[in-house]
Order: C-alpha cells, then sequence, then structure tokens
C-alpha cells in the first residue's frame, strides 16, 4: 500500500519541529525514469508550492516531492516563494537531486509563512529516515483534520499503482486542500501520465462535493519509476490509476468529521455529461438537500428546487427523483410515499432522472453542510 | 407603514384554520386603477401559485394579492395548480372581483397540496376581515420562521410607498421563501412601476445572500391604486420604491436565527459590476469566510482563496483586502497585522479590492452557514 508499495520509490514521514504529531513527508523516486504528471487547484489564487511545482511538472520529470503539512504557504507573496524555493534547494542538497526535479506541496495556516527554522531542518531530516517501507509513515505525516492515513495500491501484471491522500478536508469544514501523491513501476512517458491522471481525477476527486470552498492547494502528482521495467496497456493503466484514486476518493469521503451519512447522487437520462454534473454537484452542495438526508427525511422538493437552479436541459413537469431506489417523485409531482424510504442506514442514494437523454453521472457527498456554526463558537 | 400606508388598499391577516398563529393574508387594491408588477423567482421549478401569479402579471392589473403561509404548493403538478386556481375563484367570489387579476403568492412545506377545507374557508375569512387598516395584520400572517413582522414606508409629495416581507429565509436554513408585496396610491403605468421594480430588486433583495438555495416560490409584487391621484417624477418614485426594499431587505438581515454579525461585503475597483457582484456573492456565500467572522477572526486568505475560485477580472498578487476598514492583505500577501481588526461588534464590513477597474458592489449577508449539522439532529 501507499506510495512506496511499487519498486523504486522511498518515503518518510517526520516531525519537522522535532516533537509533537508528523508533519513533514518525502516521497523519491529513485528511477531509472522520472517522468511524471501533476493536477493542481482551479482556485486562481494559488500558494506558493503550487507554483514551484507547476514549473516542475511543465518539464515531465519529478525526482522527489516535499509535503508540508504545517503551514499551507499561501497568500504570502514573493517571499513566500522564496521560502518555498529555499525548501526545495534544501532538499536538493540533501538528495543530491536537482532542485528544477523537486516539487512541493503544502497544507495548513493560510496568509503566513513558513517556520524556516522548522522546515529547513526537517527537510534534511526527512531525507534521512528515507525508507523503501516509509509510505505509511509519508501518508501520517500529511495528515491535518483527517483521522485516518489514506491510501490505496492495485498490482497489474509486473507492475504497481500505489497512492496515498489528505483530506478529510475537501468535504469539511475547515482545510480544504487535497493532497494526493500517486507513484508507479511502470515504463511509461509523462504524456501517457498525464493522459490517465487526468482521466482519473475527473472521475473520482473531482466527483466529491467539495462545499464551495476550492483550495488554493489542491495537488494530485502522479510518478512513475520505471523499475518495474515494464510498460502496461494504456487502458489497463488507466483501469489501474482510476481504481486508486477512486479507492482514495470514497476514503475520503469516509473521514469526513461529523458526518453521519455517505451520500451517492446518481443523475440519469441527462441531455450531456456536463448537465449530469451540473446537477449532481447543485444536488450535492445544498444544504436544504443535506439537512433531510441527516434528518433522514426524503425531500425530493428540496432536490427538484436544486436541480431548478442549474441551466441543465429538462422539463420541470417530467422530473422524477428516488431516494434509496424509491421513486417519490414522478412527473415533477408526489409519487410513491415518502414513508416507504428506509434512511435509516449510513449510505443513501438519490437519483435524479432529467427525461432529457442518455448521459449520467454520479457524485460521492456526505450530510454535513459547509461549516456547523456551532463549532466555530 | 406596511401595505395600507398607501390610499386605496385594505389588508387582512387571519388564521386560515380558525386557531393557530395567522396564516393567511389578504391585501386588496381599490383603485382607481389596479396597475401591478412582478418579479419571480428564476428557479426553474416553480410552484403552482408563482405560475398563476405570472399569468396575472402579464395583464399589467392585479386587483388582490393572496399569500398563504401555510403551504408552498411547489412540486404539485397539475393537481396542486387546480387548488390554486380553487382559491383565486374563491376570493374573487367573495371580493366580486375578476380572477384573472388576483395573483397568489405562498410559502411552507413544499411536495404537498394545500388543505383546502382550511384555505378555501380562509378565503372568505380574510375578506370578511379586511380593513384600511390591515397591513400589519397581513405582514404577521405572512410570517413562518420569521421572529418580527416586516414592514416600512416612504411617503413622497402627495403619494406614498408601502410595503411588507417575510423570510428570515433567504439567507436560514429552511424555508428560503421571499415574499415581498409593495403598494403605492401614485397614479403610473405597470410599465413604470416594472421599471423601478426591477431598478429596486437588482441592488436590495437580490444583494442579500441567499446560501445558494433558491425557493421555487420567490414573489416580489407592486401594485398601485391611483388613489392618490398624483403621478409622480420616475426617478423620485423609483428611489421611493428603492428605499422601501432596502429598508425591508436590511430587516430580512436582522432576522435570521441563530445569526450573531451581519456583513457587509463591499468589492471596489472591478473591472464591471458584474464581476463586483460575483465577487460579492463568492465572498458571501463562503462557508469558511462565515466562519471565521464568527469566531472573529480576521480570515483574509479565506477571502482570497473565494475571490480566485471567480471568473473575475483580477491579477492574484494585485488583492488587497480590508476587515472593518484595516487593510490587512495588500497585494494577495499580508499587510496590517490581523490583530489591529476589531470584530466584536455585530457589523462587520469585508472589502476586497480587484484592482481591475473603477466598478463595484455591495451584498449583505450574515455569519450564518447554510445549515448547521447540529440543528438538524
Amino acid at each position: 500500500m501507499s506510495v512506496t508499495a511499487p519498486a523504486g520509490f522511498s518515503a518518510a514521514g517526520i516531525a519537522a519541529g522535532g516533537a509533537g504529531r508528523p508533519d513533514l513527508a518525502l516521497v523519491v523516486n529513485h528511477g531509472p525514469t522520472l517522468a511524471a504528471a501533476g493536477q493542481f487547484t482551479g482556485n486562481r489564487v494559488k500558494a506558493a508550492p503550487v507554483h514551484w511545482s507547476q514549473q516542475v511538472l511543465r518539464g515531465g520529470r519529478v525526482s522527489a516531492v516535499l509535503l508540508d503539512a504545517a503551514c499551507a504557504n499561501s497568500c504570502t507573496g514573493p517571499l513566500g516563494f522564496q521560502d518555498t524555493h529555499a525548501a526545495v534547494e534544501r532538499a536538493a542538497r540533501a538528495l543530491g537531486h536537482n532542485a528544477a526535479e523537486i516539487a512541493v506541496a503544502a497544507t495548513g495556516p493560510m496568509g503566513v509563512r513558513p517556520a524556516m527554522d522548522r522546515l529547513l531542518p526537517g527537510v534534511d531530516h526527512a531525507a534521512e529516515q528515507l525508507s523503501e517501507f516509509g509510505g505509511e509513515r509519508a501518508a501520517r505525516a500529511i495528515m491535518t483534520s483527517d483521522t485516518q492515513p489514506k491510501t490505496a495500491a492495485v498490482r497489474g501484471a509486473g507492475w504497481t499503482v500505489g497512492g496515498m491522500a489528505k483530506g478529510s478536508a475537501p468535504l469539511a469544514p475547515g482545510l480544504a486542500t487535497l493532497l494526493v501523491v500517486l507513484t508507479t513501476d511502470a515504463d511509461l512517458p509523462a504524456t501517457e501520465l498525464d493522459r490517465a491522471l487526468r482521466a482519473a481525477t475527473r472521475v473520482t476527486f473531482d466527483r466529491i462535493d467539495a462545499d464551495g470552498v476550492m483550495s488554493t492547494n489542491d495537488t494530485v502528482l502522479l510518478l512513475a519509476s520505471g523499475a518495474a521495467g515494464t510498460t502496461p496497456e494504456p487502458a489497463e493503466f488507466a483501469a489501474a490509476v482510476e481504481s486508486v484514486c477512486a479507492d482514495l476518493a470514497r476514503q475520503l469521503v469516509r473521514d469526513v468529521e461529523g458526518a453521519t451519512k455517505e451520500v451517492l447522487v446518481e443523475v440519469v437520462h441527462a441531455a450531456s455529461e456536463a448537465d449530469a454534473l451540473a446537477v449532481g454537484r447543485a444536488v450535492a452542495g445544498n444544504a436544504q438537500v443535506k439537512r433531510a438526508v441527516r434528518a433522514e427525511v426524503a425531500d425530493w422538493p428540496g432536490v427538484l428546487a436544486a436541480v431548478g437552479a442549474t441551466g441543465a436541459a429538462f422539463e420541470p413537469h417530467r422530473l422524477a427523483v428516488a431516494v434509496n431506489g424509491v421513486w417519490v417523485c414522478r412527473d415533477g409531482a408526489p409519487a410513491a410515499a415518502v414513508a416507504e424510504v428506509d434512511l435509516r442506514f449510513r449510505e443513501v442514494t438519490l437519483t435524479v432522472d432529467l427525461a432529457a437523454g442518455d448521459r449520467s453521472a454520479a457524485l460521492r457527498t456526505t450530510d454535513l453542510t459547509a461549516a456547523p456554526a456551532a463549532r466555530a463558537r
């Protein structure tokens, strides 16, 4: 499991301050190849580590990833970028690598610069602790509000894809950052990694409800070592990457503090996938819908109102809604009795039939709304 | 104050069930003119009363408005529309009016039809109770989660604009419906009323944060009796309508159960008003920003992250943010110390400078996030 499941990688997770919980992770690709691909936040306000890593990824090669869970280094201006640069140079020196091939990711408080007297010695310490069995420790070191480390791996014919993620957060109040590092020992060029990663994130991490808070730090990286000496079929490799991403995404949804329900929102008979997704996101993110799910009430009118606020193609009088498979709304009006729906279990499925085409999409969310006001007091 | 402040109107507010709290209001225009304008929800799933009233308003004449606060009659299909029609016919009979000139508005539970054995006798009872002093009672009868009735009036030179509103709700969890009836004794054609109403709602009711939940029932009506026999200057009349709407909108923001802060979000130096509004809505609706305001923390990076998720024109490294007038962020980086900001008072102002033009916009919201999960338990 984790990033050291494939051959050719080592990792470490340490407490950069020397005490306290682990907050700094390092993942090193020992090659022979260093091909890599990355996906980053769509937020136009990007943290310094994102700016740095986007530059690195343009070269298609990554020899190491440094992950700081103690400071997001976001909204810190040119000085914050210098801090990121200094941390990378320190890692390059410690590892004997080219700084231009070292990616960085970070999560934690925004608007403050990292404490360099903690971070720089931490980088040295992490480099000393690198181990081919260090994947689990790295996964623990990137946790913030997460209650559990999140790791996954899939084995192909002579090659492996492994990965770790952090972020109870993309769905929960607070730190909304998603950090993911995927590794493989397959021998593939950066273009192929990029194709597989894009396809996988589109149907996994992009389909968990983010409560409308888009982080400045979201980073998803895929590194290939080529150590297995095997080049898988593109489709087979893409399926493995998607499977690891789906596993991690599901773990993210499960690890949302305070959630009592896991909700699958399915949209069927849409005119386009974009419509299906827009409707799915509107329903998954709707406060009234989430509150009803939490209260174990089949509030299909709330679902219709969420659908009605989108620009998707549909006729209001043809909409249908099922809750846990019971069609409580047909033709935009009441159908089966709401009392027939059993909402006592943790898993809830909301199905919206747009009666407008043959496309569909599914998203995962929870019953937790953006920020329970009571918690902030 | 309220809808009976101008001459030519009577109103009633009664408990349609005969007992319990008032839940049915009737506002009657005694003329001599019956010109009217209306603005309705942008939700494509519209309640039966909205469908009915949109038809009525096409004629530009309204002799009476029936408001039911016990049942939204939304997502009820053709049968729900028949119920609305029957209630209107009953009101037409009771008042001796033309049914095609009677508007309807409603709020309450969705997905269920109104209890006609309550509603129809209620219509008769309301017609019997009509009084030229009934404005306050009508304003009380349309309350749902509101803790106070909301009324306002402005006097011009020989004419008056009055109004009532309900909806702690556009900003609060739960029933998100905004119902507003404005009245005037000025003598103006429907086209002039329509122009004034559109201009007023655009900068008042459309600029309070609706937490992403768009009601299927939102209705804002403006009725003119002409009883004052005066035709005001268009600009003067428009200013009075805007003033009444602004007063009611402010009352809506104040009456949000559980809110501890009233937040004014100002966006300045935007390239366009649309950009300013988009940024304002993104900030006002952002869960992280609201939570920080509630906790009395000047979380300007959270504001930047909200801005960064929009498509507005700006350069991240030129953004500035002030909290209660203290510029805690300049050039996208820390400026004045966050500790200099005093957030102990109820009123909070967040200012975003996009450094991209000369347009601006302001919105009002509260520190209350969509749906405190704890409340639903």
